[in-house]
C-alpha cells in the first residue's frame, strides 16, 4: 500500500489526474486507488500486486509532476511528523504559538508527538483582546484599527509568540470560528494565519473555511501545520 | 434513551449496582442497559419501552443513591456542557489555563462550545521550564526544590493563569505524558492538576494514569474538566 498526500487542491483535481493517467496509457486497472478527504488533506491510497509496481511508479510520477506544489508526502508521513522532523533536524529550531480561535489546538497538535518538549517552547491562547495585548504583546492600536481578526494582528501574534516564548518559529492565528461573531465583511470561517521565523521568512494566509465551529477550528489547525512545514522548507506560500 | 454519566468509579462498580438492582426486585429485563467507558467516564445508556418507565426510575434512583458522588450527569449533558453552563450562569466567572503536559488540550476543550469567548480568557502552554517562569510566573525555586512535576508547581500554574489572564478560575497542569521522562519516583502517567478560584476554593489532585502519551494527555484533560465542575459547584475533591 502506498500513500500520497496532497494539501491545497480539490479532490476533483485528482479525478482529472486519473483521467489523464488513463489517457496516457497507464494501466490504472492494475491499481486499486482510493482517494479520500481527511482533515482537509487529499489522501491517495493505492494497493497493487507486486507485478504492477511499474504501473504505480508511472502513476506516482504523473501525480508528482502535476501536483508538485501540493504533494507533501509520498512516504506515508503526516504533516505533523514532517514538522516534528524539520524542527528537530539541523538547524534545530524551537516553536511557539499564539492562538485565538483555535484555542490551543495548534499547541496541542504540536505537542502530540513523543519528544515534542525538545522543540515546543509553549504557547499562548489569547481569546480575550486584553490577553492578546498583555500576553502576546499585540499593539492595542492594531486591534483598534484593523480589528482582532486581521492580517496585522495575526502577524503580531506570531511575533509575540517568538518574543514571549523565546522561540525560533512563531505561529499566530486569529479568526471567527462561529457560530456567532461573523459580519458581512468578516464572516464566520474567516481566519488569518501567520507563521514566521525570528527575523526571517514569513507566510501569512487568509482562509475562508466552510463548516461549523469544530470544522473551522480543525481545518485552521491543519492549515497552520502546513504553513509551518512550508516555512521550514523555505517554500513560501502556495502559489506565491 | 436515558444516559447516566459517572466519573471516578471503575466499571465493575456499575456491574455490582446492576446485581443489587436485580436482588432488590427491579425488573432489569425490561431495560436494555449498555455501559461503556468513554474518555475515562462510565456511561450508562438505557433504552426501554414507555411502560417500563417506573422500572427505569427505580434503577436510576438506585444509581443516584449508590453513586451520589460520582454521578455527574443524568440529563445527557457532558461535563464540558456543565462547565460551560456553570461559568456562564450567575455569578458568571471567567477561566484561564496554564498547561504543561496537556499542551493546550484543556484550553482547546474549554473553547470548543459556541460562545466560549464569554468566559474563556485564554491560556498558557508552558512546556519549557523557562516558559513556566516567564509566562505563568512560577517561582523558579519551586521547580528547583520540588521539580516541574509537583503539587507546588501545579498550584503555581493555576494561580499564574488567574493572575496573568485576569481570570476568576485557573487550571494548572504539570505531568509526565511519556514515553520518555519518567523516573522511579515520578513515572510516566504521573500528573498534578490544580484548579483554583481567585482567593477562594482550590482542588489539587495527583493522578497516575495508564496508557500511552495520547491517553495520558486525553485523560488528564477530562479529569481537569471534572475538577473544574466540582470546584464551581463547591463540591471539593472526590472523597475529600
Amino acid at each position: 500500500m502506498d500513500v500520497l498526500r496532497l494539501f491545497g487542491i480539490p479532490e476533483s483535481e485528482i479525478a482529472e489526474t486519473l483521467r489523464r493517467a488513463q489517457a496516457a496509457g497507464i494501466a490504472l486497472d492494475d491499481l486499486e486507488i482510493t482517494t479520500c478527504l481527511r482533515r482537509g488533506e487529499v489522501e491517495v491510497v493505492t494497493r497493487y500486486e507486486p507485478p504492477a509496481q511499474p504501473v504505480y511508479d508511472a502513476f506516482a510520477a504523473l501525480v508528482r509532476e502535476r501536483h508538485a506544489d501540493t504533494l507533501f508526502s509520498d512516504d506515508g508521513r503526516s504533516v505533523d511528523e514532517q514538522v516534528a522532523d524539520l524542527l528537530r533536524r539541523a538547524p534545530a529550531r524551537t516553536i511557539a504559538t499564539a492562538e485565538s480561535c483555535t484555542g490551543g489546538l495548534v499547541a496541542a497538535r504540536l505537542t502530540e508527538p513523543a519528544g515534542a518538549s525538545a522543540y515546543v517552547r509553549g504557547g499562548l491562547v489569547v481569546y480575550a483582546n486584553e490577553a492578546k495585548v498583555a500576553l502576546a504583546g499585540v499593539d492595542p492600536a492594531l486591534i483598534e484599527v484593523h480589528g482582532a481578526v486581521s492580517e496585522q494582528v495575526a502577524r503580531a501574534l506570531a511575533d509575540g509568540a517568538i518574543e514571549r516564548l523565546d522561540a525560533d518559529v512563531g505561529v499566530g492565528i486569529t479568526g471567527i470560528a462561529g457560530p456567532a461573531g461573523g459580519t458581512e465583511e468578516k464572516p464566520v470561517g474567516l481566519v488569518w494565519i501567520s507563521v514566521a521565523e525570528r527575523g526571517g521568512a514569513r507566510i501569512d494566509r487568509r482562509v475562508n473555511l466552510p463548516g461549523g465551529r469544530a470544522d473551522v477550528r480543525d481545518r485552521t489547525t491543519t492549515v497552520a501545520l502546513h504553513l509551518v512545514r512550508r516555512l521550514l522548507l523555505g517554500l513560501g506560500d502556495l502559489g506565491s
